[in-house]
C-alpha cells in the first residue's frame, strides 16, 4: 500500500515540547519490546511495515522537521516538503503530485493519508489495507474511516453514514458537538472521524487542475505560499457525493493533549527525574538540572528548555489559552543543534545572547554574514573559516566581526559557544554565500 | 537590646531554592507596605529595629553568607564569621566572644540570641527586650522564650516549666516527641522550644574558658575547626539548673519547609510564571524560561538554576530523603556572582563548562592560576590582568592558558562568558596571588 502520512506543527497543546520547530511526533517516548525506546513517527513507520513489508511511505511536512525525519526514518521515506504551512488541502495536493511526478505512482493508484500521530495497535494498519482495497473497487471517489465512539466526545467531529453496515455511503458530517447532541448522534450510528482516507491519486490530481489550474508537482512547489490555507475535510471531504465510510472497532487515541500522551507513555519519567509518593503522575526533563516531584496526583510535568509546566492532566485541553509565544530555545538543523544557554538584552546598546552549537561530523554550517552582530566562537575540534581557511583545536577562539563572512565545518563531533554581541540578534540577520567546500577536504 | 541571630544553612529542606551557598533568608519574599519586597534577613532586622531603635544585631553565620548579608542589611550589623561550620555551640561562644574582644561590649551586659528564620511579628520583638530585661536580673544564668503550643506537633522540641507562672523555673526538656506523649506535655503546661535565649555575655565566655580553656576571640577564631560539632541546647541548656523561661503567646511559624515558607509568602508567584485554574499553590521561578501551572492544587513548585521542584505542601518534611548533593549552578560572591550556564563532562579526554559572571563596579576577582584548565572569556567592558594589564571592551576575548596568572576588575557593570576547557573543572583548582590593584586604578 503508498500511505502519505500528514505530520503537521503539533501548536501550543504540548507547550513545552511542541513548538514551531520541536515537533511531538519526534519525540522518543514509546518503549519496544527490546527495551529500547521510538518516537511516534517511527512507531508508526514500523507497525505499517510489519503489516505490509512492501508498504512506501511519503511523509507530508515542512522543511524544518526533515532533519528529525532523516535522523529517525533514514532515506526509506519519501518526503514531500511543504514551503510554507497551508492547511491539509494543499499539503496532500502536493504529496500527491509528489507521488506522481517525483516517485512516478500511476494515477491509477490507491493512496491512504493518514495523520502521523494517532495511538494505535496493528489491527488499524489492517484497516488501512481494507481502506486501500475499498478505494481500488471504485464505488466511491473517497473512502474514511470511522471509529466507532466509546463515549460521547466533543472533541471530535463526527460522521454520520446512511447504514450500519460495515462499508457505507456518508450521509452528513457534524463538527465537535456538545455531550447531548454527541449522544444522540451516536444513537444514529455515527462515527468519530479519524482523519483518515483513502482515493485514486488521480481523484485528487483533478480537483487540483480544477481549482489551482495545475496538477504539476514543481508549479504546486513553487506556487505553495499563493494556495488557499484551508483543510481538506472542508475543501474536499465535506462536498463529496460519492464518499463511504469503513467502520474501524479498535484502539485509536489522539495523542495532541497531555492527558492523551501521557497516557500513551510506557515510563512514568523521561530524563532526570525523581517521582516519590506520586499517583498517576508522568514527568518529561530535558533540562540538565535535576527535577523533583513529591506527593503528587495526576499531574503531567514538562521541563524543556523553552519553558515548565505543571499541568493536572483533567485540564489539558485549556493549556493553548495560558502559551506566550516565544523564541525558541533548540532548534535542530541538518548539520546538527544549537541551544540557547543565555541571553540578556539591553533597552540601550549592545545585546548578547550565548548558544552551544554542536555540528555533526563532515557537516558545516552555510557561508554566512551578520550586519548587526559580531560573533565569539570558542572551539573544540574542527576546521574553521574566517577569511582565510585554518585548523583550530579545542580551547581556541574565532573572532568574527559584524560583517565579516564565515563558516564552520566539523572533521569530527564539533562542540562550541557562540556569544553574539550587537545592537539587534534575530536568527534573521543572515546572508548566506556559496562556498566550494570540496576545497578543504 | 543585643541581638545575636544565628544564619545557619538551610540545608535540604528547602531545595532547589537553598544549598550548601543559597540561603532561604536572603531571598526576597515577603512584601512591604510599600509595595516592595524583603527577605526574612531584612525583615527580622527590620522589626527588632522598630521595637528598639538602639538595638545592635550581630549576625553570626559562614563567610559564603557575609556578600548577601553585606547587599542586604549594609554595614550596620556586626558579623561574626564561622571559619566552618560546627553546630550551635562554637557559633554562639565565637560570637559572645567577638562581641566582647572586638566589639568592646561590657561582660555584664545581656544578649539575645535568635534564630533569623522564624516568621513572627512585633509582639515578638517586644517579648525579646523583656527576656533581656528578665536576664539582666540574675535570678537565672539562662533565660528561654518558650511558646504556647496551640497543637501536639511532633516538629519541635517542648519545654516543661516548674509553673504556669509567666516566669517560671524550667523542670525538664523533651525532644521532638509523637503526637500522644506531646499531648500529655501540653497538659501538663509544657512549652515550644523556639530556640531563643538572653544570657549575661559572661556566662558564655566563663563557660568557654571552661571547656576550650580560652574565651579569646582570636584563639577561638584560630581553633574554630577543632572545636566540637555540638549544639548550644545539647552542650549548655539542658545541663543548666539556673535555668528559666518565660511564656510567649503570640505567632511564631518555623519557615524551615514549603509548606510554612509559602504560607507568609505575600504573593502566589515570584519570577516568570503564570498560575491558572490552581487553589493554595505557590510558585518561585529563578529561571529565565517561562513556568505555567494550571488546574492544580495545594502545591509548591520551584525552579531555579539547582533544580526543579513540584511538591505537595503536606508532603514538605519528606523531601530532604529525595534530594541529591550537586555542584552549586549559581554562587555569591563579594565581587558579584557567577552562574553555571552549560557543562559536558567527558569520560575520556577534555571537559568543557560555560559561566556567565557579574562583576559589580570597582570590585575584581583574585589574581590566580589554575593548573588544570584553560579559560577563554568573552567581555562586556571592563579592565584585565592577564600577564600584561589592557583595557578590554565588549565583545572582546582573553585566552587564558592553563597555569597563566590572570584577574580581571570591573569598571562599569562587568558581564563575562567563561568556557573552561581541561582535564579536571573543580573550583580548588586555583591558586592565588597578590596584586597591587591601586596601581591600575
Amino acid at each position: 500500500m503508498k500511505v502519505i502520512l500528514l505530520s503537521g506543527g503539533s501548536g501550543k497543546r504540548l507547550w513545552p515540547l511542541s513548538n514551531e520547530v520541536r515537533s511531538k511526533q519526534f519525540l522518543k517516548i514509546f518503549k519496544k519490546e527490546d527495551g529500547s525506546h521510538e518516537s511516534m513517527a517511527q512507531r508508526m513507520y514500523r507497525m505499517i511495515r510489519e503489516v505490509d513489508d512492501s508498504a512506501a511511505v511519503t511523509i507530508a511536512t515542512s522543511e524544518n522537521q526533515v532533519p528529525s525525519i532523516k535522523a529517525q526514518l533514514g532515506d526509506s521515506v519519501g518526503i514531500s516538503i511543504e514551503p510554507c504551512r497551508r492547511d491539509t488541502f494543499p499539503a496532500i495536493v502536493l504529496a500527491a503530485a509528489y507521488l506522481h511526478d517525483q516517485q512516478g505512482v500511476d494515477e491509477n493508484e490507491t493512496v491512504i493519508v493518514c495523520p502521523v500521530d494517532p495511538y494505535v495497535e496493528s489491527d488499524y494498519f489492517r484497516m488501512l489495507e481494507k481502506l486501500s482495497e475499498q478505494a481500488s473497487k471504485g464505488e466511491a471517489n473517497l473512502v474514511l474511516m470511522g471509529v466507532e465512539p466509546t463515549y460521547p466526545s466533543e472533541k471530535y467531529g463526527y460522521i454520520i453514514p446512511k447504514s450500519n453496515d460495515p462499508v457505507a455511503m456518508v450521509k452528513t458530517f457534524k463538527e465537535k458537538p456538545d455531550e447531548a447532541a454527541a449522544e444522540e448522534y451516536i444513537e444514529q450510528g455515527a462515527l468519530w472521524n479519524s482523519g483518515v482516507f483513502a482515493f485514486k491519486l488521480s481523484y485528487v490530481l483533478g480537483i487540483a487542475k480544477k481549482v489551482f489550474g495545475s496538477s504539476d508537482y514543481q508549479w504546486l512547489f513553487d506556487h505553495y505560499s499563493t494556495l488557499p490555507k484551508i483543510s481538506f475535510d472542508y475543501a474536499v471531504v465535506e462536498k463529496e457525493e460519492r464518499i463511504q465510510v469503513m467502520r474501524f472497532k479498535g484502539q485509536w487515541k489522539d495523542l495532541g493533549t497531555w492527558n492523551t500522551l501521557t497516557e500513551a507513555m510506557s515510563d512514568e519519567v523521561a530524563g532526570n527525574a525523581v517521582i516519590a509518593d506520586c499517583a498517576n503522575t508522568h514527568v518529561i526533563n530535558e533540562l540538565h538540572i535535576p527535577l523533583v516531584a513529591l506527593g503528587v496526583t495526576d499531574l503531567a510535568i514538562a521541563a524543556t528548555p523553552d519553558g515548565i509546566l505543571v499541568i493536572d492532566k483533567k485540564k489539558s485541553d485549556n493549556l493553548k489559552d495560558y502559551v506566550v509565544d516565544q523564541r525558541p530555545m533548540v532548534e535542530k538543523r541538518d548539520w546538527g543543534l544549537y541551544k540557547v544557554l543565555d541571553y540578556g538584552i539591553k533597552p540601550e546598546g549592545k545585546s548578547f545572547l550565548t548558544k552551544h552549537l554542536v555540528i555533526k561530523p563532515g557537516q558545516h554550517i552555510s557561508y554566512q554574514r551578520h550586519q548587526n552582530r559580531s560573533e565569539i566562537w570558542t572551539i573544540v575540534d574542527g576546521t574553521i573559516l574566517d577569511g582565510e581557511v585554518r585548523s583550530v583545536g579545542q580551547g581556541e577562539v574565532a573572532f568574527i566581526r559584524q560583517g565579516v563572512k564565515h563558516a564552520i565545518k566539523a572533521d569530527t563531533e564539533l562542540h562550541f559557544i557562540e556569544v553574539q554581541v550587537g545592537d539587534e540578534l534575530t536568527e534573521e540577520d543572515v546572508e548566506r554565500f556559496d562556498f566550494d567546500w570540496s576545497s578543504i577536504d
